[in-house]
């Protein structure tokens, strides 16, 4: 059986050696369009921010040991350029143009997804810069040693934005971060968006949201970016407002995409189309909340859904539970995270939400070293239910979160959460873990 | 209505608090036979740690503000001596040795549990100590300014007694340990005890698990351990082998008790006998995986069980959820957690235990500062159910235990749970939390 796949980054090289894992006499073969395979893109921001680490310290595994220890056929700088669903071919073009073609019985699209980059003039100047792939976070490092970069502007606010804002002020860079809506982080609960606020700029950075950029232009040797009422100038210009699933191959091809043109895939990561499966960021999931297709594209259901792949493929029937959203991120000395539905999104969902927002503490009464920990919680009026919990503080948050993540999955309320036998010592929270303050308040609500 | 609460501790005064919120002109009582109320017990050993804190830091909230703020007749140094059911009134007796009786329509019991001592000569000597109430963590500290202990020698090694071990430490006390079993940490999975032991053992600390001690004497004017085999001096001998419910008052009035004779409570906290209901740590609950009755003294729930009889006494109903059995200590630089069940309670209840050890780390691959993190998760052959899980590292430990213990209150499969959506950042974990790692790992043996 020939399995292809058009990607090898997390959904693709997952998929490829854990089928080979499966079946070791599987022909496998990865058509990768980059040079680079298996390596860890979410921690390209940190090791931007340290000047005496290589950025080739983020390959996980190398290409030779894909193919000469696990056997996969594994072709870099090959980008697939169209898919034949009725003759089960790829069409591919390698860097020196020349083009082949691949059959497959069964065919794996892991494309992930693209920076988006705003339509407006001087976006393609030198030192407008994007951080996706592993050749982003390689020019920019070379970018800020090359050119002795003393400021940067990044256009966007939301995780990567505010992950290389912490990275560049390591590294002594002035940054001042730009972009269109108002809201700081629109996704979050007010109070809790001022408290990240508040921490961000009080590390020097300049914070201008409700500035649409008109155009960058070359300006006293630098960069400007242009909005209408203020122009931010900057030797390294970061475009970081976002990706968009790379669903443009599947959708010639015929196949289904969904929210935010992502492919759409059931439970077993199939597509519309017979033998072809999606994963990775150009795929889309049901929420477990809403039971809705979603567009939420992360590292962990990558990986995920690459392994749901191989397991089909190779004979055993993999179905995934849905995705929760669960995200976080560190912002200087925050941690901020979120998990299933705000406010909005409920609505959205046809649900009634109430909420709650409470302040408490991360360590018990009267144990030194406490700092102070949000909680937000969202739940159903009509069914009680838990619909989701944002989080910020200095310490502990990020894995509380995982807490409201699995009784989200388990469809708990609100009360059977507030239930929860959670441990308690006090270096580590107080008696009332804050998630539970958070659920008794919330109780009182629904 | 004439509420009285026998024990003005955790769940006394919680209870006693919520009643008076719900019913503001409810008759509440409170006899509680030292003189402290509501404070962070399991704060002590913190503050025993540091010579500069005062051990009344610990105090959450005094006496007076029950009384006056919240008007709760809150009667200290008031010892209850007897309960009669049958004409609803509970005699006691002052500290003056003075007798009163009180009748009550409503009866709580909150009487705690009290540290265990040993039958052996030289248990009463001078020096040899206990902490359970904050009277006990005044005595030891003003015990070791007095007389400048050096030297400690503790019998017992579970959570209290390690907790202590690095207080003493941290104020340069030396400290060996001793206690009859040969196991450092029986309940837990070997491997992971080991790296509890090394660390305990790696900062200067003496165990003699496998040693009985016999007696405690006088010798050199300090106090000697004598064990068949070993003989450990000290200036300060703690004793911290365990507590018992403090049930005797209930079981003489007839009330029935259960595992380890504490008060057999139901869902609603109520005991065998109408109008008394049981909480904290004298009161047993139902354990959320086996449904049997269990007995974990802990915190949260006491706190939880209080407020369960104010709203029960209130006339809301509330049904309290199982306990999970999840704690966590801190022991020098290491974090350890434990929730469900174990390998050997799991076959003791009937069930056919498969686990995994797996060894993961703290952040993300290349990601700085990462350390080791140790998972045991033990899951059903049968039914595919996740069991328990324990935890041991240096980092992140704590709050992760969280997720499992809700996934034991949703009854979810190991499956379930390895499909769990958990938030990833790079300073926080490896895609795969640590977690799911244990999961898909325990996955293959079920």
């Amino acid at each position: 059986m020939k399995f292809v796949i058009i990607g090898g980054d997390a959904a693709g090289m997952s998929a490829a050696s854990r089928a080979k894992r499966h079946q070791p006499d599987l022909d496998v073969t990865v058509l990768e369009k980059t040079a680079d395979v298996s390596y860890s893109a979410c921690g390209m921001p940190y090791n931007i921010a340290d000047p005496d680490r290589s950025i080739e310290d983020l390959v996980v595994r190398r290409a030779e040991v894909f193919r000469e220890k696990q056997g996969i056929n594994l072709l870099t700088g090959m980008e697939a350029t169209a898919i034949d669903p009725e003759t089960r071919t790829v069409d591919t073009r390698d860097s020196e143009s020349q083009t082949r073609q691949f059959e497959y019985d069964n065919l794996l699209i892991a494309t992930g997804a693209a920076p988006i980059r705003p339509a407006v003039p001087g976006i393609d100047l030198p030192g407008v810069m994007v951080l996706k792939s592993l050749a982003h976070g390689r020019a920019i490092k070379h970018f800020i040693d090359q050119w002795d970069v003393k400021k940067t502007v990044i256009i966007g606010m939301g995780y990567i934005a505010l992950e290389m804002c912490e990275a560049l002020r390591e590294r002594g860079i002035d940054v001042d971060m730009v972009k269109p809506r108002e809201t700081f982080l629109p996704w979050m609960e007010d109070h809790m968006a001022e408290q990240v606020r508040t921490e961000v700029t009080s590390k020097g950075v300049g914070l201008y949201p409700g500035h649409a950029v008109e155009k960058i232009e070359k300006a006293n040797g630098r960069l400007a970016v242009v909005c209408p009422d203020l122009t931010l100038e900057a030797d390294l210009v970061l475009v970081a407002i976002g990706v968009a699933p790379a669903s443009g191959l599947a959708a010639v091809a015929g196949l289904q995409t969904s929210v935010a043109d992502a492919i759409a895939v059931d439970a077993r990561q199939r597509t519309s189309v017979k033998n072809i499966f999606a994963a990775g960021d150009c795929a889309d999931a049901f929420h477990v909340v809403t039971g809705q297709r979603t567009w939420i594209p992360l590292a962990l259901r990558a990986n995920r859904a690459g392994w749901a792949v191989a397991d089909n493929v190779c004979g055993i029937d993999r179905r995934l539970a849905g995705v929760a959203g669960s995200a976080v991120f560190k912002v200087f000395d925050f941690q901020v995270a979120r998990t299933g539905l705000n406010e909005a999104e409920a609505r959205e969902a046809g649900l009634e939400p109430a909420s709650v927002v409470i302040k408490s503490r991360s360590r018990a009464h009267a144990h030194p070293g406490a700092s102070d920990i949000w909680v937000h919680m969202v739940g159903d009026r009509g069914s009680g239910r838990l619909l989701g919990v944002q989080m910020v503080g200095h310490d502990g948050v990020a894995h509380r979160l995982h807490a409201p993540a699995v009784a989200l999955h388990a469809h708990m309320t609100v009360e059977q959460f507030s239930l929860s036998d959670l441990a308690y010592a006090p270096p580590f929270g107080p008696t009332w873990d804050p998630m539970l303050t958070a659920a008794n308040q919330l109780l009182k609500k629904l």
